[in-house]
């Protein structure tokens, strides 16, 4: 363990709490970000204030590190090939990477090896769309780049053409679903796999918003089974060595398809930091340890609420309702070291513990709104 | 939670998961520490290498923080209350710290404040002994600077006196005792307690040496409740703010009795971080930054095994045996960031977790001998 520099690409929030993780593990870290104040800049050894998207800066960087890991997937995946090459071992693997880092070769990917997942076309350019008409409705996403929400634009009708992108993109059939789950799988460097329980994103009765992620997913025993099968298959077939957060949708008809994978710590693995003797952090650290697999049961239900700067508010974060959001039993906060809040910025999160799902649920609807981070 | 600047006195693994803790509450952390390679070192905004049994030094290190707390009992105290009078939250008190630093003054503080513990006499100067024939077999302690062991003599007649201390002492009856247990106590700065379930130490079968750390402690449940209850009491009587470590004897005859306290996260209480939603550290902050306490509840069994260098080995250390151990569902390892072995000293520890106490008995017996720390 003493020999073992690890080098971390991203310095942001998940950078952060796999250190955390990591300290039980005595390991030497290494971060690359490109911003000198990221969550990450006091919690390893050598911070390097750096692009990760670029080809020079992460080689260097990774010729410092025996192994090498990602907390984002938009990094420079060609320089990770000549590290792979030269001796550095690099979890996710490079062909992983590449193929999840354009939405393109992931889809192609999934009809390749019968992953369930919603009918496509792929688009070299927008005005491509014309030929497409018959496809829609349909979301158009970036081939590249995308993230949170970003990088998506719903085509109901040739009206919405204008507001296409103009780049190499992929036409995804909109499928209706019933519930949007997440499965976090893990497999180690000698291929032992396992998986988390199913979590659900419930969304808010009124608000067409996410409300609070949910463990485990109200579905059927069959449907839990179906949708660990599919996720460890994926994880499986992509070679991942580390995480793989595979975000997938339940239809009406009963079906999984997924939609898309994160080859890394995921927002939807948070509670289990609280609700899981392994966390998915630790998980992730003994996978590409080459060490066993933690368990993955849980204590007990539980729900991650994200913490969201305020609209209409930026600058340095205050916490108000702290207090009395921690006064119920069973309510733990996980704050990201951010200085600053902007609208809807990821600050930290809740979690919510209760020996039942009402009672969790119940328990999160009362204190979610409480907490307010204005500035 | 922006504006505070909590300083720690005492860099070692205790101050080092007080970090790992606080990262989820976004603070900003000094540590002081004598050794510069110590564990925190690199886990704090500001490391400062200095003496924290020197006036000065604490004093200086006091002024950059608004909040000081502790890791080691061992401070200066005179600097403590110059700053408490200054202004900066310094908790523990001062005034409860100078009661614990001095085993003379914490055994009056029992006898005046009705707390059970073993009869006892204060002797200035070892000549003092031969007055004392009467009260042999006894421990003779020192009252200042005695830790994990150190500092405690045994005399069972006047031929030991030679090994005896020369200075001032607590000369304490020896009382025959079945089991040592443990309760860690929280107190927020509001006033409210919480204490975390009976901590038993097991005893090898064949040596007499402690094998493991089990909670819940294989005691009645009324005797949890008195062990428990005293713990509570003297938390409350020493004005404590933050967490307090009460060890205590139970006699054959069903006494309790109070051996000694820390005023500060304790060994007994590292399983916490596995087994319950709460840790001792969250819960030491919680209570020092005034917020509401967090549940205590137990989620399962656990054990906590030290894990220490082995005899004969010194030097960088090596962990052999560590995927074999890993490999036992319900197992972790937090390791201490410590370069360098010796023979005896604590490294790292092991959590075990399972769903009964004999399960995790068993458990813990299968892998406790198979990590072994060597150079």
């Amino acid at each position: 363990m003493n020999n073992i520099r690890l080098g971390i690409l991203g310095g942001g929030q998940l950078g952060r709490m796999l250190l955390q993780a990591g300290l039980d593990f005595n390991l030497y870290t290494l971060v690359l970000d490109p911003d000198e104040n990221a969550p990450c800049r006091h919690l390893c050894e050598e911070f390097v204030h750096g692009d990760f998207k670029d080809y020079d800066t992460v080689y260097a960087f990774g010729k410092r590190c025996t192994l090498l890991t990602i907390e984002i997937e938009h990094v420079n995946v060609d320089a990770l090939f000549q590290l792979e090459k030269e001796g550095v071992q690099v979890y996710p693997k490079p062909a992983s990477l590449k193929i999840i880092q354009d939405k393109g070769l992931q889809k192609e990917f999934y009809r390749q090896n019968a992953v369930p997942t919603a009918d496509f076309r792929l688009l070299a350019q927008a005005d491509e769309l014309e030929n497409h008409l018959d496809f829609l409705p349909a979301f158009q996403k970036l081939r590249r780049g995308g993230y949170d929400g970003n990088g998506v634009t719903r085509l109901t009708s040739q009206e919405d053409f204008p507001k296409a992108f103009q780049a190499p993109t992929v036409l995804e059939k909109l499928v209706p679903f019933e519930t949007e789950i997440s499965v976090i799988c893990a497999r180690n460097v000698q291929g032992e796999v396992k998986a988390f329980p199913v979590v659900e994103q419930v969304m808010h009765p009124q608000h067409n918003l996410v409300d609070y992620l949910l463990a485990p997913a109200q579905i059927s025993y069959k449907l839990q089974r179906m949708a660990i099968e599919i996720a460890t298959h994926v994880t499986t077939a992509l070679d991942i060595v580390g995480l793989l957060a595979v975000e997938m949708f339940v239809t009406p008809d009963g079906q999984i398809l997924v939609n898309e994978v994160a080859p890394r710590p995921h927002n939807s693995g948070h509670h289990t930091m609280k609700a899981n003797a392994t966390s998915q952090f630790e998980q992730h650290l003994r996978a590409i340890l080459g060490l066993p697999l933690g368990d993955t049961e849980p204590h007990c239900p539980a729900i991650l609420v994200n913490l969201l700067g305020e609209a209409g508010y930026a600058g340095e974060a205050k916490y108000e309702g702290l207090p009395q959001t921690l006064q119920e039993p069973g309510v733990h906060i996980h704050l990201y070291g951010k200085k600053f809040t902007r609208p809807h910025r990821k600050m930290g999160h809740l979690t919510v513990l209760a020996p039942t799902l009402e009672e969790v649920k119940q328990k999160a609807d009362t204190i979610k709104n409480r907490l307010k981070i204005i500035a």
